[in-house]
């Protein structure tokens, strides 16, 4: 039997396309130091699991498809946080981020309409782009300059008559990139000229280093008709399990016609939806504690980078992630030769290829994705076991 | 803003579009019988609510994108009991009966391409399609037939060189139809002949009544690489708001194709499949007295419509459906009366007009779907109210 053309040329997760590699040589003893997966290992807060188990209804019923009253309650005060003002009839509660991402490509895209997105980006955006007939166009940004925009024309030349969005993740996964003020004004002034709209997948907005202030584009006021934000709460609140987002707009025609998709599903799982509501009694004092956290782990993985010979990487300053480009004629091969022929005491790392977060034939051989989700005694043994593994690997350039 | 067409021409779900005329109604005092939604209101299993109780892991991390092993476990136990015989790899847990659907249609169409679905049928079909690309194309069944198939040849015809899968709920939703033995030959033939799949909705597969027998298409040795069984925990455990269905097949390439999909969105609520991991556990018991009341129930909406002058309908024998064919103008103008201009005692009822259950332009107005998911007492007012608002009725054919 003949399947579709577009499954066919769906790639598979270049995060977890190794992991029988992994599993193998966790089979020959050895421990593994994952840092390519962004599974955060810090506590769920107790307020999530307090109120599932208090759920208590006799009948686990259908919920509304827009989502829970109290979960959408929830996300208007957390936005409120950061000066985001939205109404009730702004928001739909999603399966995720990616379900918002999906919703997002098929309300404002057509079969074969295009989205402009700069990469490395996180390789899902492929599979939604797949799922929704939508084709990728590629910004392509460089380690050199920390994954920054490249200037206006640049990106103004990939418009077509069939581009309807900009979708741009900030801060940026795999980058860790926090786009400056600049930047953001720069894209909203080609939504304007062009009339696109721009989807900003803001799940990492939390996680922003060294004292810079994030910039959500649900603040520019004057493009708010074409502004998508998609969240989630599975990194701020280490609770990727839950399966739970938003898709949230000033545009209320927007929403209106995305509820037609939120029918279409029925409803968000109802018990983590009654969990997810809860988090806005957290104290902020978790979130903060969160970041500092990873501000460490993210220096720790930052300054060992910057001592490797060969190695180009610009510091991070946010999500939890890094891309870093390495002296290795294939990093798939390197990350494989680690897993399979590298160890110290016998432990050794695993990081995922970069190559699958482009959409460009070519670009990413040599780097590498890092993930910083584990804790800092942790990474400062895989760093180590990074440095040591690039000295010993044959196959460098 | 410009938004898609495909999301412009979405329908608005016949279900849940007259919510505000009955809002209105109780806002103005009136007590409302619903019979348009299929939303159980028997006790979902104590057995779910203590293992998503007994949850106690510290970080609610991302599930495995199959899904959870005792869950898939669960599902395999499961299917034995009706002699279907599936591996852990033919297996996928998705987003509720919905996303099930979804990924069927994304891995064997094409945008444009087209799949054969016996109409009146489950509105969502509709929007599925859509978010998919893909053509709905009607195979049209009669209330007169009590909505069986047509004929090899009339459905035949229909094929094109763009068709690549039959689309079928058995038991029927909004029908209640349970199709024959010799039906479900036929198909397998057609399938074999016209080399499609078949995608086999069988959520009601628990609900057939009178002593007929459920027959799966998994059955089907011969044609086992061209089925795809779409399958939801949510009525046969009245778990509607668990999301918690699965896809399987025992065409293990079309598993690891839908994978990639599954990867896509990352994981299915985890907490949610923990409780329904915990439903094999659930006796035999529970499902048998869920039957034998919805039975109850079909008889008494069944008998009701029966009585009534000008309504034309067969007894339906499974699911927990009918749709009756009025002796009205207008059903959703019938529906609207009922809920603004009638009543009794301050009671009313809601149908969901049948129209948007077809595909065919003009097919339907005159007809309603009853759902019976309310206890007999409540039905039978309900259905005496149905009886005399038919009587009172002003515009009646």
């Amino acid at each position: 039997m003949r399947f579709s053309e577009r499954i066919i040329a769906m790639q598979e997760s270049p995060i977890r396309k190794l992991v029988p590699v992994a599993d193998e040589a966790k089979r020959n003893g050895k421990k593994v130091y994952h840092l390519n997966i962004g599974q955060p290992d810090i506590k769920t807060p107790e307020e999530f699991f307090a109120a599932v188990r208090g759920f208590n209804e006799n009948v686990l019923a259908y919920a509304h498809s827009q989502g829970i009253s109290d979960l959408i309650n929830s996300f208007i005060q957390y936005y409120e946080k950061h000066n985001i003002h939205l109404e009730k009839d702004e928001i739909i509660v999603t399966n995720g981020g990616s379900e918002a991402l999906i919703f997002s490509m098929i309300a404002v895209c057509d079969h074969g309409d295009e989205v402009l997105i700069p990469e490395p980006f996180y390789t899902n955006y492929n599979g939604f782009g797949s799922m929704a007939g939508v084709n990728v166009v590629p910004v392509t940004t460089k380690a050199e300059n920390g994954f920054h925009l490249p200037n206006k024309e640049e990106i103004t030349k990939l418009i077509t008559s069939k581009t309807k969005a900009i979708l741009i993740a900030n801060p940026g996964n795999p980058t860790g990139t926090v786009y400056t003020k600049e930047e953001i004004y720069m894209l909203r002034d080609i939504a304007k000229e062009h009339n696109l709209f721009i989807i900003a997948d803001e799940v990492y907005k939390e996680f922003v280093y060294d004292g810079l202030e994030f910039m959500s584009f649900a603040h520019l006021e004057d493009i708010k008709d074409k502004v998508i934000i998609t969240d989630s709460i599975s990194k701020r609140y280490s609770a990727c399990g839950a399966r739970i987002g938003c898709i949230a707009s000033k545009n209320k025609d927007l929403i209106k016609q995305v509820m037609k998709l939120a029918q279409g599903r029925l409803c968000v799982a109802t018990i983590e939806q009654v969990g997810a509501a809860s988090l806005i009694n957290v104290p902020d004092s978790y979130i903060e504690e969160v970041k500092e956290e990873y501000c460490k782990r993210r220096n720790v993985v930052y300054n060992a980078l910057k001592e490797m010979d060969g190695v180009v990487c610009e510091e991070p300053k946010g999500a939890f992630y890094v891309i870093a480009k390495l002296p290795v004629q294939n990093a798939e091969d390197f990350v494989v030769w680690l897993l399979k022929d590298f160890h110290i005491n016998n432990e050794t790392v695993m990081l995922a290829p970069a190559e699958g977060f482009y959409a460009t034939e070519g670009l990413g051989k040599d780097e590498v994705r890092l993930s910083y989700c584990l804790n800092v005694n942790d990474l400062e043994k895989a760093m180590n076991i990074l440095k040591e593994g690039l000295k010993a690997y044959p196959n460098k350039k």
